[in-house]
């Protein structure tokens, strides 16, 4: 069992420093199952929600389509626990290692990327593990 | 051993049809090593370079920095073999599946996610595999 982040203040500054926000000042996340080494889901962070994410060790996003930040799980009880969080050789990519609480799609599926050219098409390769509704609805 | 991704023209056209590109016309694409199921880089691609990973089998990606098509490894030899494409819930983000040769990052370590908070800074934690100098430099 991985332990949980729980960076300094020291960290969490130098860790802001060193990433290299876009020009709407966002940077992609990747969340990745620490235990099954799935990729669950990519969003976006401001600065506010790469702090809370270190402060509290749960993910917290930037929603870009409601402008406010998104406490992933907050509406729909999927929550992430985020045991390690990664900046890439640039500085302009994070990835956290996730514990997954239930599923991180909206759609009721663990992963969101359940969708690949299959046949003459683009199929549904992932099952719907909750139903959507159930959900609350929302990216949550 | 997987199979390799070797779409119809039919598939090729439906799944650039999936995709979401931004208002640059691009996507962010995540490689995830198929094997161990690490995550190597993020990286952004246009349609062209969609459409030429899926006929090909090998990832191409758009550099940004120098504005053309960037097939991964042709300078490096480090090159990606795609597995599998697959698009997330809102067709806005990629996951290529790949069997990598060598190293991902252009620093010479196996992924480019190799810095996170520890103690009071960030940290590097994971080695350098290949010399960079051996990389022919860029991060090809």
């Amino acid at each position: 069992m991985a332990t949980t982040l729980q960076p300094s203040d020291a960290a969490i500054s130098a860790t802001l420093a060193a990433i290299r926000f876009d020009a709407a000042g966002l940077v992609p996340a990747i969340a990745q199952a620490e235990d099954t080494g799935e990729v669950l889901m990519m969003a976006w962070m401001n600065g506010d929600a790469v702090a809370e994410t270190l402060r509290t060790g749960r993910a917290c996003y930037w929603s870009r389509s409601r402008g406010a930040l998104w406490r992933k799980g907050e509406s729909s009880g999927q929550s992430q626990h985020v045991v390690d969080l990664r900046l890439d050789c640039d500085g302009d990519t994070l990835l956290l290692l996730v514990r997954q609480k239930g599923v991180a799609c909206h759609t009721g599926r663990r992963s969101c990327f359940y969708l690949a050219p299959r046949g003459d098409a683009v199929a549904e390769i992932a099952e719907v593990l909750v139903p959507p509704e159930e959900l609350y609805g929302g990216k949550g």
